[in-house]
């Protein structure tokens, strides 16, 4: 079976071909005709010509817009401007019909109308151009990881642990919850597990385990938060890439979390140069401007104190004031990689605001912990070196309030040869929107989880 | 930082080089010492040689097994046999102690020992092995399919919708239980999604609407059946492929299966020799002639009457007599695979055994599904061509009683171009077994998932 890319990217001129797809547009005229025709393989239509010396003309000019159709004709180079190769139809077959209701029409949708229509929006340019770039990035990560000598590691979804030791988790069970109704009670001991569980939100203290056997590790799954927000950058299902690394430290951390960024973004620009100069025109103007910077200069390294100190010497009123010792608001983000015109790296975070198994630095304020910044995005990664001192991580366990018995066997991981370690998370979904300029999250997601929104 | 796997396959020899790793074993003796040193990167252990010329000599002697080092020695041809190379040791930094009670010792452990030190047990040769062969699996599957023009697709978790139309699923709710128990009802209007939700069980019918944009596409994620059995293969959360391909038949799609089966078991042959040669001498004798045959032949193709034909004609005394209209049991594939002397496609099922879904064919009585079987894992996939027909969709969906209105936009994909199509589905994890030889689905998943057991 021939590829539309195959046409576009080889050389089939005066050659006979025979391809399957369906029809995106048709324009009819009195004599002959042109269809618009895609099958998915590639970002642009191959325009088919026909004319009134094909004996079924007439039957030919009814073909709806949507139909699938088989057509086999002759390539040849374009008279036309903006495209080098045309086919000039010689018998078609029609493989399945569409009536004229059908929402696809070769107009402009909005995005929120699509949405509506998610089981077909990737039929349109600006979705048929996320997801395949959603596809060939997510390759790309498996391609830097592998090449690299990494083990990918899939992470457990269901889990009676809280990663986070925070963060509104989803529950899963098998209990007739109408029977908990009508029972008065919950009895754990009689549901699947024999205990409560609940999806992951994070698969990075398992990866540790591999990152303690298999010195470099990733995960690449799906990860969920039950937050009930409902704001352009939040999904209860979403998925991450979690590398960890032994005998890394932070700043090897990031010299990882940099190449990885630069690696993504050049293949995606490589594989996908139609859909990113889409993006570029119709989506976010500039674009492919700051995706070429980020690849070619090297990321700013600032400490989060520093980070501050610019922030309270900048001639902005803030929203939130800056603090020495609390977060970075998006206004500061956004004003910080500003000022470093890209991609910034703020490290040496106070802890008391980050979690409990990054490591603690020794002025006693600051854990090595790291977040990349990048303009449009925001945090797009975080990271850290992890605590691997059984007594400090142990300490910090209980001042937090946490029961050290649950982390039993993270604990001994700093037990049986545990040595320096780091990794980072990455919300896959963020890097699309960094890639492509979508900044919805709904739309780069192909069947979005968010409250109240559970279709297909 | 240079990996273990780089001194092995590059070279390395007479050069220094400082490495990172941990101690496998480590054998004294009066005047000198051995110690076999693993970083993960590499099945091998890199033999490690010191002597008493070393001032420390008396420190190194006492490092204990399990710790983590970091060495600098020089690379030399090694003396013994059995290895090419091996280190003399220089001087040595101790990243991290490991006590005398580690679990992991230098000796034979039970599978079913390890299994309760699921966070250590990578760290053995057995698991270490297999861990990496999953991971090199897994990125085959995504190379195969970016190779070939597929579109990536992350199909969702958690749905609202039943695949298969039956099978125990796990409920997701962020539903507060007790005070479920404590109101005597269950309101969904309050869940998070305002509705009963599941775990996803198969993305197929989501993976349909990217076929019929893409032509080509394919899902790799996780998927979970809360079935309450306790076998060799069960496993409650296991990750699956479901490649998907528009304007496909049944022939087409079998052609894909053994395309795909036969590049991933090349690609692991030749990524993970070392593995696979331990897999063969101490797991399964014959695994690796096994593999070699099936990459070298064609699989056989044969209608599911015919195989009850030769079922039935066979010199066995069967427990399940084998019935034209009914499934084919383990004893069947097993039987049908060693008279083939190797892998079997069984097609053209009784449609009363298969799913909704699949194209019926037109003697009225079977589907155009298929079943690979392959010796020692039986079913390895199952695919069909999917029923394009809207009016015969709709029909059999009413027959089997379930709610067309739950269908909508299923029915729908026929209405609006729809065209023939077909997909497969493979357990990965099926293919860990069949790779390696290793019969226990709990023995190929990092963090197994069964009823009862939720842990880390």
């Amino acid at each position: 079976m021939i590829d539309v890319k195959d046409l576009f990217e080889k050389d089939f001129k005066k050659k006979e071909v025979t391809i399957s797809g369906w029809i995106r547009n048709h324009r009819k005229q009195k004599e002959f005709g042109f269809i618009d025709f895609n099958d998915g393989t590639y970002f642009k239509n191959l325009q088919i010509v026909y004319d009134n010396e094909l004996s079924n003309f007439d039957e030919i000019q009814k073909l709806h817009i949507g139909s699938a159709i088989t057509v086999t004709g002759l390539i040849t180079e374009s008279v036309g401007s903006g495209q080098d190769i045309e086919m000039q139809l010689k018998s078609y077959v029609l493989e399945g019909d569409c009536p004229e209701d059908y929402p696809i029409q070769p107009k402009r949708h909005t995005r929120e109308f699509l949405r509506e229509q998610a089981y077909l929006r990737m039929r349109t340019n600006l979705f048929g151009a996320v997801f395949r770039v959603r596809s060939v990035a997510a390759y790309a990560i498996h391609k830097f990881f592998q090449d690299n000598g990494y083990v990918y590691f899939h992470s457990p979804i269901i889990t009676a642990a809280d990663a986070e030791g925070a963060g509104e988790m989803f529950q899963v069970t098998t209990l007739d919850l109408d029977r908990v109704a009508k029972n008065g009670e919950v009895d754990y001991s009689k549901d699947f597990f024999g205990k409560k569980a609940s999806l992951t939100v994070s698969g990075q203290l398992q990866a540790e385990t591999f990152a303690l056997a298999y010195k470099k590790t990733y995960t690449f799954g799906p990860t969920f938060r039950a937050e009930n927000s409902n704001t352009k950058t939040h999904a209860c299902e979403f998925w991450m890439i979690e590398p960890e690394i032994a005998f890394c430290d932070l700043n090897e951390d990031m010299e990882i979390m940099e190449s990885m960024l630069k690696f993504v973004v050049n293949f995606v620009l490589e594989k996908c140069p139609k859909e990113m100069d889409f993006f570029d025109k119709f989506v976010e103007k500039g674009l492919l401007d700051r995706l070429h910077k980020l690849v070619k200069r090297k990321v700013t390294r600032i400490d989060h104190k520093d980070v501050i100190d610019i922030l309270k010497k900048a001639p902005v009123k803030w929203e939130f004031e800056p603090v020495y010792g609390g977060d970075i608001a998006r206004e500061h983000e956004k004003y910080i990689t500003e000022y470093f015109d890209g991609p910034v790296f703020i490290k040496n975070w106070p802890k008391d605001i980050k979690a409990f198994y990054m490591k603690q630095n020794d002025d006693g304020k600051t854990v090595a912990a790291v977040d990349l910044e990048v303009p449009g995005a925001g945090e797009l990664m975080g990271g850290s070196q992890r605590e691997e001192n059984y007594d400090k991580l142990l300490n910090r366990i209980k001042e937090l309030g946490m029961k050290p018995e649950d982390f039993d066997w993270y604990l001994n991981l700093r037990k049986f040869g545990g040595c320096a370690h780091s990794g980072f998370g990455m919300g896959f979904e963020r890097l699309l929107i960094y890639l492509t300029g979508v900044d919805n999250i709904r739309d780069v997601i192909p069947f979005p989880r968010t409250p109240g929104n559970c279709d297909y």
